[in-house]
């Protein structure tokens, strides 16, 4: 048993809890990323409300104490876990869902609202809001921001980024200020929404975001899904449906091994000739014939067509079963590069070349339709330090993604995992810039320091 | 005459062009803002490589010299307009487009690429650039991107903002940096992309931009065009069509006064019974129905709806032709705000009472399917000063957005023409985030200095 840490006694009055015992906060000591040990916080602040947010912000800066924004601790990469004497500021009590607005089609959110409810609530006034990360059901709108997160429908819709109109936000230093604003269009001064949209926490703790919602479809989209004989034909139907000139509704690849590990955890009948599946959907019937037809082309096995949304679901749960299944077959370092999507068969065959070359296997699925990967590396569970192979692989994965003209992380962040891997993509004085920026937000380097970037 | 300025022995000798000659220099000291009258440059370099605007800023940055960055000069609130003694580093001959790729959909333009010949070379390979300032046949794709300009399919579509996948920027030292990416997705760091669109050419002189492209649509849109008997119930139209849920590909409305002054430069038959008109386009026959339905439904006159595109072409051209009738008009103080779309009648009817209250007509057009107004002040051609009437009527105008939730400028920017306004709509810290930033980005303010916020 550790002690408890006694709170100072000038620590300010909240709306909102306190926890200070090491028993409880140990459960807000890390997030899903297992290479990551989060420390042992001072506190932990389940704030009610903005003030709760500032109050803490402007004690902890003029106490140089380290804040650690948190929402749902979904993220991948470590950027919610805790360090040693922080406090870590939780936004999951601040869900409430303030305003939606069907003539302007945008919401008001506290950071603390699951995705999952906002578009629930937003479905109800025939509306939708489109992004939709796999982790849906846990992770919040505030953190979402601050990764920018992607997630299956963002083929056809976009991103978190284009969804985030304004944002109230709380500096290090505990004053609140506003960002952006409810309308469509508006390019007063510099983008600061669009800056703090995928800053991981290190610029401002975001506790109210105004976002655009779109009209939700009329007709449910087609599901085709289809079997392939090897990834590498898989990854090339979805490059050859981009060229098509078709938009998918989303477009979503497992390889093998994802496939047995989400069949371990959830029978959904594996069939022994799949060595990778792909699960398109398409808006129209015409565009859902094109999917079928570049599918075949390409190699698949067999393609199977269906209107029916409960079937769609069906087969929608086996992908979005894909991390949980991850983190049921061990400890993982997730990895989130992105390619160009012409660039998909080739990222494949690498990562395939790699597993080979350090003897593991990487099981890997794609938001492949935006050329968005996760290759993952499993070790087993109980194991606390991460094996040198798999920062070896990690390591080439990276090297071959930058190689092949794409990216570290589509969606999940740098965070902790990647810092490393940054300056190898953007390069010094880009990194200068970063520093610089990092600098004027927050001087005192107290807001989630070293993470990422 | 003027005496021609004697340049620096050690300014650097460029690929392009170096010009001092104030007779000359004279056509690169304004943009079309005519209430803000430029200065005289020390040099106008017409850059023709990304060297020759590094050698350039290098030179100035240690001189202490200003730089205007300049594309078209098609500008309306200063941004681009000489000071004295600065050097204008103009982008217009980098007009190269560098690669359109059709596999993974983006292209790679020199920042002095004219917006409709990016557009144009996209249609070549069944694709287009859908970002369309009114302007596209003279401001460049670095001005667009400086801007965070709009357009008339942006209600589709979505701004500049939303193609910008990557830059490459000389900064104000000279130094040479590349941010962003290829790909669709990507979060590794700031997203310096999104922070320098719209930052007006204040952080970074933009040289190259990677943009997305999207699939050109296979059939052309149906065009529903409405004439009014006032302003309010056209935009009335507009707030229903927006919450029918049905998405246009663009909606545009003009006010009497404008298809007045359009209707005296280049005649088209405009009725006495048409106080306003609003023009729209489909995607589909049953988007087309909806639009019919909510324009009648508000009390149009007549709607006349055609599959033609030469006809869409003409009716389009009435709307294309409003920012040049203007000009035609007189000297014009051109406004740019944005409100919410239910707030459209009342904004109209508030420009309407200030129009009363100056004793000023003041035409108005509209994006209106983004909510983003043009109310056009106007005042005679030879005048050099602005009115009195002017500002105040200007002023009422922007207080009157801000107080319906909206902002100064949805998308030609602040420039030096609003400048005096920005903290109204921004905040005293979050000005002075903007500050901190400047700083960070150019120490020594050189680059557009007091522009943008
Ligand atoms: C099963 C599973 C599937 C996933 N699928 C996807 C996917 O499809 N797409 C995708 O993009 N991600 C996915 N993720 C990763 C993760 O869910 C996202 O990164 C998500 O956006 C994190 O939200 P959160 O509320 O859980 O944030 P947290 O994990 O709590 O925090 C993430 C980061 O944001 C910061 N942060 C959180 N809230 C705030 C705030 N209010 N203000 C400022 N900073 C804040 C934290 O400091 C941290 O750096 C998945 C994760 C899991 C476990
Ligand atoms: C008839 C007419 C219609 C218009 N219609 C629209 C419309 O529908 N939507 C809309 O948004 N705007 C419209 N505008 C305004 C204008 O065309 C846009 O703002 C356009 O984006 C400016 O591009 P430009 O190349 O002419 O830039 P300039 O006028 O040359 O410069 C504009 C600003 O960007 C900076 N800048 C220019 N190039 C660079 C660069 N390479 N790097 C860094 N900074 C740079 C300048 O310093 C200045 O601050 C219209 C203007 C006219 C005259």
């Amino acid at each position: 048993m550790t002690a408890v840490p006694v709170l100072p006694a000038d620590f300010p009055a909240l709306r909102g809890a306190v926890l200070t015992d090491p028993d409880v906060t140990a459960a807000y000591a890390d997030d899903h990323c297992s290479p990551v040990h989060g420390g042992t916080p001072l506190a932990v602040v389940l704030a009610e409300c903005t003030d709760d947010v500032s109050a803490t912000a402007r004690w902890c800066y003029a106490n140089d104490v380290v804040m650690i924004p948190r929402g749902g601790g979904s993220g991948l990469a470590g950027g919610a876990s805790a360090l040693d004497g922080c406090v870590v500021i939780s936004l999951a009590r601040m869900n409430a869902i303030r305003e939606i607005s069907v003539a302007d089609q945008y919401a008001v959110a506290e950071a603390g609202v699951i995705n999952a409810d906002l578009d629930a609530a937003a479905r109800e006034h025939g509306l939708m809001y489109p992004p939709d990360p796999s982790s849906y059901e846990i992770c919040t709108i505030g953190g979402n921001v601050a990764t920018n997160a992607g997630g299956l429908r963002c083929v056809k819709y976009g991103v978190t980024r284009e969804y985030v109109l304004g944002l109230q936000v709380v500096l290090a230093d505990g004053r609140v200020i506003k960002t952006g604003r409810r309308t469509v269009k508006g390019v007063t001064g510099y983008d600061l929404t669009q800056l703090l949209c995928g800053s991981e926490g290190t610029l401002g703790i975001v506790t109210t975001v105004t976002v655009k919602l779109k009209p939700a479809p009329a007709h449910p989209p087609t599901t085709v899904a289809a079997s392939f004989p090897d990834v590498v034909r898989a990854a090339a139907a979805v490059a050859a449906v981009v060229a098509s000139g078709v938009t998918p509704a989303l477009m979503e690849l497992m390889d093998r091994r994802t496939l047995e590990v989400v069949q371990d955890m959830r029978p959904f009948g594996l069939e022994d000739s799949t060595i990778a599946m792909l699960i398109g959907q398409a808006s129209t019937p015409a565009d859902a014939a094109v999917l079928e037809r570049e599918f075949e082309r390409a190699g698949a096995h067999y393609v199977v067509v269906s209107d029916d949304p409960a079937e769609a679901d069906e087969l929608l749960a086996v992908r979005r079963a894909a991390f949980p299944a991850y983190e049921n077959a061990g400890n993982i370092f997730s990895e989130d590069v992105g390619v160009p999507r012409s660039k998909l068969p080739e990222m494949f065959a690498r990562i395939e070349a790699i597993a080979a070359k350090y003897g593991l296997d990487i099981p890997t699925c794609a938001h492949a339709g935006d050329g968005n990967l996760h290759p993952t590396l499993i070790y087993p569970h109980g194991e606390t330090e991460v094996p040198q192979a798999i920062w070896g692989a990690a390591d080439e994965i990276f090297t071959a993604a930058l190689d092949l003209g794409g990216t570290l992380t589509g969606e999940h962040g740098v965070g902790v995992l990647k810092a490393r891997w940054t300056g190898q993509e953007l390069g010094d004085d880009v990194l200068e810039l970063h520093r610089a920026i990092k600098a004027a937000w927050d001087p005192k380097n107290l807001l989630n320091p070293g993470r990422g970037f």
